[in-house]
């Protein structure tokens, strides 16, 4: 038996996510799709393993899964049929043999993600899946500062889904970097894990904050309450960008 | 009657090009979307002037038109209203009225085209569509120094594509720069003009040069033979990025 990690980049516009979601049951899965593939080549019966979930519209640049097989088929070789047979939307960038006991989600130290703003006043085509077009000037300035109280340890209720029902919102966040390049704003956060909607509730808030919304960032977490917070920001500026295992 | 000028990045992977083509009429062209937009707008008849024609698949980081209007409308609603009303592959940057003897394709001076090249072992999900995946090793040094005699005042019926009418097949390359940024080589080139096809022939060339195969660019150039020439590399990595007036 061999235990094969996979990285994976996509383009989730066209997917109801990583997982199969309830209510989009009319998209296929990222997952699912591997899988498929997984198995024509293979033809075992294979359970990939992600790093963790993406949303409806959520993109990778590096999503970890990985699934255990008794082939013995080269690697490089099994890289180059997936991409081949895969949708052009998703594509394996990286593939290794890793000890039996690694699993993607639970050896998972941090995640980051980036969100992207395009902030102008005219969208852009080629933009349009990949960042979240906002046209209303924002100050980064003030969103860098009321950035800095969401860093360490603390409860995330605030930015928690509704309809989320994990116990323990506790997480750290180990980094969040704002920066700009010209139209694009760029919302880099690190955690050792996120709840539901975490990142782009954050991101929802920072950006009422940086149109001038007065929102005390560090009061905001104490009150532990998601009507405080800022409006869920679209999934579509939203990318997992990398897994840290050690 | 003013003269508006427009300004325009598009994703062409869906559309037969900036016009109507014979041969891909099942797709609509990206003028014709423009237009007919134009005119819901204007409630007139609209005939749009494209700087070019770009091929099907090839896009646009700022492709220039004009159209002549008896409205009086506020341009900056006009924008608004365009990027409202137009599919997100189609977006409408600048918009400034311009004296009324501009014409966006007979006042060019020149046009800047980039192409894509994407150099490494794996496709890439997010720039399927946007940059020609080469997994064969380039040799980027090769294809610089072979692009030198592009430059100048030039013949250049080894590019042209074979069913050309064009009688006149002399161009000025101002400029052309290969670079790579890791994975990605970018080949921007800079002509008074191009022929139908000249730039994917050059590059389809420069890939050939850059793969290992003996091609003398400038005894190329002199054959005037297209036969002797690379293929024809695919739309998808070319970019209309600049038009210049003056």
């Amino acid at each position: 038996m061999r235990n094969i990690k996979l990285e994976i980049e996509y383009d989730g516009t066209n997917y109801c996510g990583w997982q199969v979601q309830t209510h989009q049951k009319h998209k296929p899965s990222i997952q699912d799709t591997i899988e498929k593939v997984l198995r024509k080549i293979l033809q075992e019966k294979i359970n990939l393993i992600g790093s963790g979930r993406t949303d409806a519209g959520v993109h990778a640049k590096a999503q970890v899964a990985n699934f255990k097989t008794s082939s013995g088929i080269n690697l490089n070789k099994l890289r180059w049929a997936l991409n081949g047979l895969m949708p052009d939307e998703i594509a394996v960038s990286k593939i290794e043999e890793v000890p039996l006991d690694f699993h993607s989600r639970f050896d998972a130290k941090s995640k980051v993600y980036r969100y992207t703003i395009l902030n102008r006043g005219f969208p852009s085509a080629m933009l349009r899946n990949t960042a979240y077009f906002y046209h209303y000037p924002l100050n980064v300035v003030l969103m860098q500062k009321q950035a800095r109280p969401l860093l360490g340890r603390h409860n995330f209720k605030s930015f928690q889904a509704s309809d989320n029902k994990e116990r323990d919102a506790t997480r750290t966040i180990k980094r969040i970097k704002i920066t700009q390049d010209r139209d694009l704003i760029y919302i880099d956060i690190e955690a050792d894990g996120f709840l539901r909607n975490m990142v782009r509730n954050i991101v929802g808030t920072l950006i009422e904050i940086g149109r001038g919304n007065p929102i005390d960032m560090k009061k905001l977490i104490s009150l532990k309450d998601r009507r405080k917070a800022g409006p869920t920001a679209p999934a579509k500026g939203l990318c997992l960008m990398k897994l840290n295992y050690k």
